[in-house]
């Protein structure tokens, strides 16, 4: 590569701006905070959605599209919704040549257009559960932007269901929360903690926000997925009763729940490494890459036996276009493909020059460890696969190890202070918590350390505990962190 | 069904909203213009988009997202492009709580912001081609809409390719009508004229319009898919040159090409009938519903027996969510649910009661014809994949023959205007042509009818004839219709 990535320890942030941009995976728009996906990252985005959207359909659900423009009063009739949005919206105010009677603001999330339709929808318990999912751009004015982790505009999943009973929009939540989760932890190979979030980091109009948070190599942690309870708050906004069997009304009960393209910065920051990107198989477009090292003179006989091995790894891996790929080019050498190759995150190379052809071998490179091994050419195929799997369960196993050596438990808040101050500090941090909104902001102040969660449980370990930032008793035993 | 849809007979217009309202396809937002495409609808779109996705990558694109919000500026840059898209532009002038220094534009289409990072991403020969291809919601303002056949927004994919020569863009303008056409006509069984637009139906922007043309079963034409050379007027707008393997500097050349959720319209129009949607089976995403008939006292062993047919047919026809449905419901009667499940257009029916349950037999109900035929109940599910090819065969050869019957060639403008004017009036009308705008215009002013494609090879058949409009000599043989 003509350019050179800044190493993770230099600069963190440069190494990760480095990655996406040399990697080809976004770019810079042309609009102030929006970004262009360029094919590689948009690849990525195709994985995730595909294998999402698979989940999401096993769980019953359905997709369907709602208007990107949302008239600006459907947002007001939700208090705690519109004070929480309203600061980040785009305004149309003019249309078709003409000023609007009523400004309409791009969706920032669409819980209010959709139950202006489930008003429409829904009368008996007979039309619930609705179970229904959005793949969306939406767009929230942000000054401060970072490709994939922060833009105005991102693209994402919503769902939105609507229940007969609390219990069930309930139930319906966690049942997403954990889609999620195995989701991260099977494919994107993200360990992640899960847990309700602290009512004042909560989504604003839910009853309460669940969400599945990953550490990054910097030790902060990265919110990669949120999954609301709504309570029948946007039911009474928008009044959405149903008939229930017995003839009575009743609002109906609602969950939200979403994963956006951040997911992708999410994968780059817990598995690259200072020559760039590094995928999990499971979600690496390109599996495997072959590259052919010849001369002129023995340019036609290595091609051919490379051609050989590419086609017996296209029967094994698939011949989707680009899954795998054999690099004949030219006009660069075999060791600028090879750091081309690693910049872009392929999870194994296969190297094949005279010499391995002579011995019937091929070489073959592991992107996460940088192993390399020496397989009969026969085999290369059948190894590569058992490399996908290997490959995979490493990364994961390699970050849950990072995650655990990076969980601390603090005993006082000087304790606490001295894990996020120290150079290199950071990580999850556990403290019991006396539940004081108040504590928690100066918490926040003093260390920049939020609630990352109130992990499943957390209320029983705290009992007969004792808060470390008051010295009163503790009600939770929350997981903090400094965050993205 | 509660509701019935107007007859074709009675009113056309109506009999399409009542087919896509009842059999809820799509539904009316709160914002003018723009639609809610609800789960069934949004079905069609998902298989229309999985099919066109993998012939897409078969031709070599790669798919990408650019900005939704373009600089109002970007737009001016080329003449023509913004002279046809100023009038239907949605404008954001205040962004997270102030007004914005440069109003931005939701985009209708995307080239200028697309070809503005092209002129990043091309330096040399080497760049090129580029096969991008997006697929987006999109925002035209409307003044009349119709769910599906114009809605201000609506879905689609747009193809933005970059070449080093005029014959490679022409040559990629001309692949993707035909792709286009395939899956016009192996998918949604729509017979396809192809060819050039006249210049005063061109995109804007454009130096050729190519398109796919289909008849409705009133008569009009509907314009289901466009591909666009667009010579080098967008890399001139926005700068963008290569260096060519001679080292000289040129301005790239370009295609862009697109299909909407219009499709779904053209989709519905063609094969409905007065008692519903009728779909295609490789586009209908439920192939076969199982209605089981039974009263109290046999209710288990009939739902036993229609089970093990609902299991095998999963086996052949796939087991994904709602592929096969058995509609086990008793709060309906098997006439209700008959008809609701032809108002939704699911190819086949299969009806199993106690009769058949003795005779191990079921009873298979075509949607497209009617027909009935009972089958064993060991060879259904056989049967019914047969059916499959048979209806999707069926389908196209009906709107074949409907299209060619409502084909004709007109010797006079008498005898033109006689086609168009007639009660019932209508189709593809073929005239002599001398190639002047102000006589196609005077022609649609007059008639209402339009020049829907110039067909390949028309200005061949044209030599030596005269021009049924003015006497004098032809140019093209001009191919014309009322059109949505
Ligand atoms: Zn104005
Ligand atoms: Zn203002």
């Amino acid at each position: 590569m003509a350019e050179r990535i800044t190493p993770r320890n230099t600069n963190y942030s440069d190494w990760y701006i480095d990655i996406v941009t040399q990697a080809k995976l976004a770019d810079y728009s042309p609009v102030k905070g929006s970004m262009v996906i360029r094919p590689r990252g948009y690849a990525l985005w195709e994985k995730i959605q595909s294998n999402l959207d698979r989940m999401f359909k096993e769980t019953g659900h359905v997709n369907a599209y709602f208007p990107l423009l949302i008239p600006q009063s459907y947002l007001q009739k939700e208090a705690e919704h519109v004070e929480g949005f309203a600061p980040e919206l785009a305004v149309v105010t003019h249309g078709g040549g003409s000023e609007l009677e009523e400004p309409l603001v791009i969706r920032p999330t669409s819980e209010t257009i959709i139950w202006s339709m489930y008003k429409k929808w829904i009368q008996s318990y007979r039309d619930l559960p609705l179970l229904i999912n959005q793949w969306a751009n939406v767009l929230r004015w942000e000054k401060r932007t970072r490709l994939f982790l922060r833009t105005s505009e991102f693209l994402w999943q919503e769902g939105h269901t609507a229940h007969a009973s609390s219990q069930e929009a309930e139930e319906e939540t966690l049942r997403m929360l954990e889609v999620y989760k195995t989701f991260a932890e099977d494919y994107l190979a993200l360990p992640v903690l899960t847990g309700v979030k602290s009512q004042s980091e909560k989504f604003a109009g839910a009853v309460n926000t669940y969400a599945i948070e990953a550490l990054m190599q910097d030790k902060k942690a990265l919110q990669a997925g949120t999954s609301h309870f709504l309570g029948q708050n946007f039911a009474k906004a928008f009044d959405v009763t149903y008939q229930t069997p017995e003839g009575t009304l009743d609002y109906v009960w609602a969950s939200s729940w979403g994963v956006s393209t951040r997911l992708i910065g999410a994968l780059i920051m817990a598995h690259s490494d200072d020559n760039g990107l590094v995928l999990p198989p499971r979600i690496a477009p390109t599996k495997a890459v072959i590259v052919p090292i010849f001369r002129n003179k023995n340019k036609d006989q290595v091609l051919t036996y490379a051609r050989s091995v590419f086609a017996a790894l296209q029967e094994t891996l698939g011949n989707e276009l680009n899954t795998v790929i054999i690099d004949e080019d030219d006009s660069n050498s075999p060791g600028w493909k090879f750091a081309e190759w690693e910049m872009v995150g392929v999870p194994v190379r296969i190297e094949i020059g005279p010499r391995d052809m002579e011995n019937q071998k091929v070489v073959i490179v592991r992107r996460d460890t940088g192993e390399k091994e020496i397989v009969p050419a026969a085999e290369a195929a059948g190894r590569v696969q058992q490399l996908m799997e290997e490959i995979q369960s490493n990364l994961l196993q390699r970050a849950r190890t990072f995650r655990d050596q990076n969980t601390f438990q603090a005993s006082t808040y000087d304790e606490f202070k001295a894990y996020f101050n120290s150079d290199g500090g950071g990580g999850f941090v556990t403290a019991y918590w006396n539940g004081d909104p108040a504590v928690e902001a100066r918490v926040k102040e003093e260390t920049k350390a939020t609630i990352r969660v109130l992990p499943f449980g957390n209320e029983e370990t705290a009992q007969g505990n004792t808060c470390i930032f008051t010295g009163e008793p503790a009600k939770y035993a929350a997981v903090f962190a400094k965050a993205y």
